[in-house]
């Protein structure tokens, strides 16, 4: 192996940065050539391919967003667009490929390694809805700015003795809203995987109100139910004083946390020892501090598992 | 005159808090007694007053919010009402009021003013529309945040090659608009102030696109045109990939910024020194750095003006 | 059980709010009482308790410091002020007593258990020092606070084309330093685990500077070498232009990140239920992301082991 | 006038760069060529110069320190160096230069504009000692990141009952001590400007003590007595449990505020302003909310005059 490629891919994550720095620095200090691929699948279909020398990745680390760009690209789920992709690789004399993102990502990267290619994934997005890790780079990030923005929503809601309804993302998870909840001393938290009763929701408030809580927060994933709505839905049964956010692209960006920078280092830094011992197809993961491999193959017959336990902490914690 | 009261009313603004210990802390030195009234106009009414300590503002110029709580009161626009208010501060022993607030709070002061009663109004707003004074109390704090809200926002329309609009707060002010937009390196600002063509908006990003400005930030008040429509309007005419955000109530609390802080304290100080010599009935400001006060019952004939150098400067910047 | 106290000791803690205020929100909703103790084992001593009620830990997860004070007490080590404390206790008629600390503080609550009295050990110190926990609260601010100087301080080194040697907490421990060194991208680290050469780090500076690394970072624990010694040697090796800066306390204080307060609010309601199921003397902790208890006089026994897999990382991405 | 050049000289400053974007948008809008000079005077007299498109300034505005790098050169003191200097600008074809920076910077303009070669003098220092302009650019952020450094501290002196002596910058002006000290509640604040008697300040933080300030700060500029000393003094005083830090180079770097950003933005645009006016060897300033030009070379008989208000208001404040 002489070269080896990097790309980023889906939506930005904070720490993407940090993870292109590790494989390129990795990779460089191991002697390898390393090629960046701007715009993900898209940009490795048109080769959009520059070589990133070591310089070029100083004073990276604690920015977010992605210096190689990102694009959704449905096209690479037709064959005839993976093999061009194959071909372009090769004609740069890439021999391996290092993918960072998130769901789409990994889709595309067992796609080249179905073809024989070798690619590893790198699990970079704020939705922490990868298997084989415990955290995805972005999502302490995300999780951090959502909590701290409503240490701001909550000067206000107290200044005035109301009730917010934050919407944070999680489209599908409600990772982020469960840990937003538990950091942010919320009162309810609503997430996709539990049913929720509104009425009950009503009765926890108003009770809530009368014990002394003249301000709360209720979090809710956007995949549950929007802010807008529960805030109409709870205005409908008497709370009042109330109303909805949703923080939406505010908490998508920014300088990545210490915490996602370091799990970038670590996780950028084994996608390339893998390819050295000439391992690929493999998704890269720290499961219980260790820094883990598992056949990319094997992902989507997985499922990332949303720790229930927070939904529990959340509610006991804002009697 | 022995005691002195301090209230704040309207919506609450990131340095309220400093200027109510300004109050309290100046007053106390002067050897005055000091009441905090909670809930504005309402809490004055109803006689939600408690004596303040020098200790009791301590740990306090940091916070967001208003320790005094704040509601809306349409109420005290009724004569009735407000002789009900006087007969409350009497009642209590309060010789004059400091009130901190926006619009709505200086028009309570005035009527108290009329009846003969002393009071002083201190302009805690981040909207910045009060006359007499070049910035308001939190003015920059909510630039601030709107500023950093928007350098989050950067890092994903980069990632992405994407355009975003994004709404301040400013119903009827481009105020935080017109500073953000050039603190952002916006290439668009939308204001209430100018009349705006969607048309010739779409032509200046297309042609800043051609000229590599792959992405690119419009900044709009929302008394001007809320983020959705403006977007979807652009993308009727050709823009592509192009999304809104609204920041709404993200940018109200948080810790107040240096700046905002030293004008309250300063601000604050005054309103207590113009009661020490006799002066009620004025609405205090900074005006080129000096701390100025004039007739509370001039304020409405008044009318702050928006700073519109600052529309070209944005323009020029955003080339 | 009927009622539980809660003391912090030691040096302060981001988190330790977070987790008082779980302690207590978790005993409450078991319909136990809750007492505070304030200046740690001094306070206890000295009878200086009181009543916590539900409202009183409302809007405090997200202040730095601890509302229960701190103090040093060496004299905690006598017995005689060990029974002391014991009987105030009693006379207050609490049953449990949950202590949130540092290594100190688990001395006293040793001793406590020793004496028969059930007492739980919760983690909270930035040192991250204390065996049976991944992470203690308040680990993870300290990092992300020192991240983020150092991020300001590489303006200031890019400008001037300047080494910086910056110094981090950790009299004992690399912890600190070695996440924090990964994390702003630090050309080399030096922490009290590892023997370091002066000669060879000012190689590496120098050999860097000749790539054209033209500023860079170097990151130190203060129990290793002092930022301002350091400098001194490496310029009397030749290397230019470079400048000691320690954080000190700067990085103690500040609001906890969500990281704290997530695993401050687990481990302090998990102390609650260890005593609400009769388990006393135990040290309380996270381990592979679950939460776990020890018997607290195994712990000193146990080392708290630096994850030494870091400090080649920070090596080998610095290349 | 065809083309015009910029350097930044000195200590770097945040807003700096937004200053450059400035100077580079606006001439380029009006279709003049510009080049950038690495490194200051230094890399003008060795000729470190590039041209500047207007893509290169993009994504700019956000950043601490600045783009094209500073260094102190006293060698400019010499007229032959200064005629090199000429010289270079000559043979690069730039018709005018905008200067960047503080005092010495403004020393190297005066001897070009004396050598008959039109410079432009911006001001960007933290130090806030040039005439000619209420702030100078990066003011304003210094005093914010000061403050916020404090806001930390306050947790743990809080916590600990403890009194922090700060240092901050300031080597002949108090101006960041005394912003900082009011903005951050501080108890006592000693500048060069005023005469201070340790004796003084030791019976007031001991008076503020027994009226329940158990936690106290002191702000000192670097310029009057520094940290350790002052504490040191203090703890001879019978003043306990009191400590020394030194901010230092911590505030120095850092994402300029939107304050220094917009004043970087509106002195940069009007130092073109008045080159395309045919005016040279001015100095930019923004006084009294307006911007202004005064001949930079009456700038040395004027003196940047200390705001002393701040003195009277910090110590009542703190009452």
């Amino acid at each position: 192996m002489k070269r080896i490629g990097i790309l980023t891919s889906g939506g930005d994550a904070p720490g993407m940065n940090a993870a292109i720095r590790a494989v390129a620095r990795k990779a460089l200090s191991a002697n390898l050539e390393v090629c960046g691929i701007n715009y993900g699948y898209k940009g490795l279909v048109e080769g959009n391919i520059f070589e990133i020398k070591e310089k070029e990745v100083s004073d990276l680390i604690q920015l977010g967003g992605t210096m190689l760009y990102t694009a959704r690209y449905p096209e690479f789920a037709e064959e005839q667009t993976q093999l061009k992709a194959i071909e372009q690789l090769k004609n740069n004399g890439i021999d391996a490929l290092v993918t960072i993102g998130g769901d789409g990502t990994y889709h595309g990267a067992v796609k080249l390694t179905e073809h024989g290619y070798n690619a590893i994934g790198v699990p970079g997005t704020i939705d922490n809805d990868i298997p084989f890790t415990d955290h995805t780079i972005g999502f302490n990030t995300a999780i951090q700015t959502s909590v701290e923005e409503i240490d701001r929503i909550r000067d206000t809601a107290k200044s005035h003795s109301r009730i917010f309804v934050v919407e944070v993302m999680g489209r599908n998870s409600g990772e982020i809203a469960l840990r937003t909840a538990v950091a942010s001393g919320s009162q309810v938290v609503v997430i996709p995987e539990k049913p929720f009763d509104v009425d009950q929701i009503a009765e926890t408030i108003k009770d809530a109100r009368l014990r002394g809580h003249d301000h709360q927060i209720i979090v809710t994933a956007e995949g549950a139910i929007h802010a807008q709505d529960l805030t109409e839905q709870l205005s409908n049964r008497g709370v009042e004083n109330i109303r909805g956010v949703s923080l939406g692209h505010v908490v998508r960006g920014g300088s990545p946390t210490a915490y996602d920078r370091v799990i970038a280092a670590r996780m950028g830094s084994y996608a390339v020892e893998l390819l050295l011992n000439g391992q690929g197809g493999q998704a890269v993961g720290i499961e219980n501090q260790i820094i883990t491999h598992h056949p990319i193959i094997d992902l989507f017959n997985t499922k990332a598992v949303t720790d229930l336990s927070m939904y529990e902490l959340a509610n006991t914690l804002s009697y």
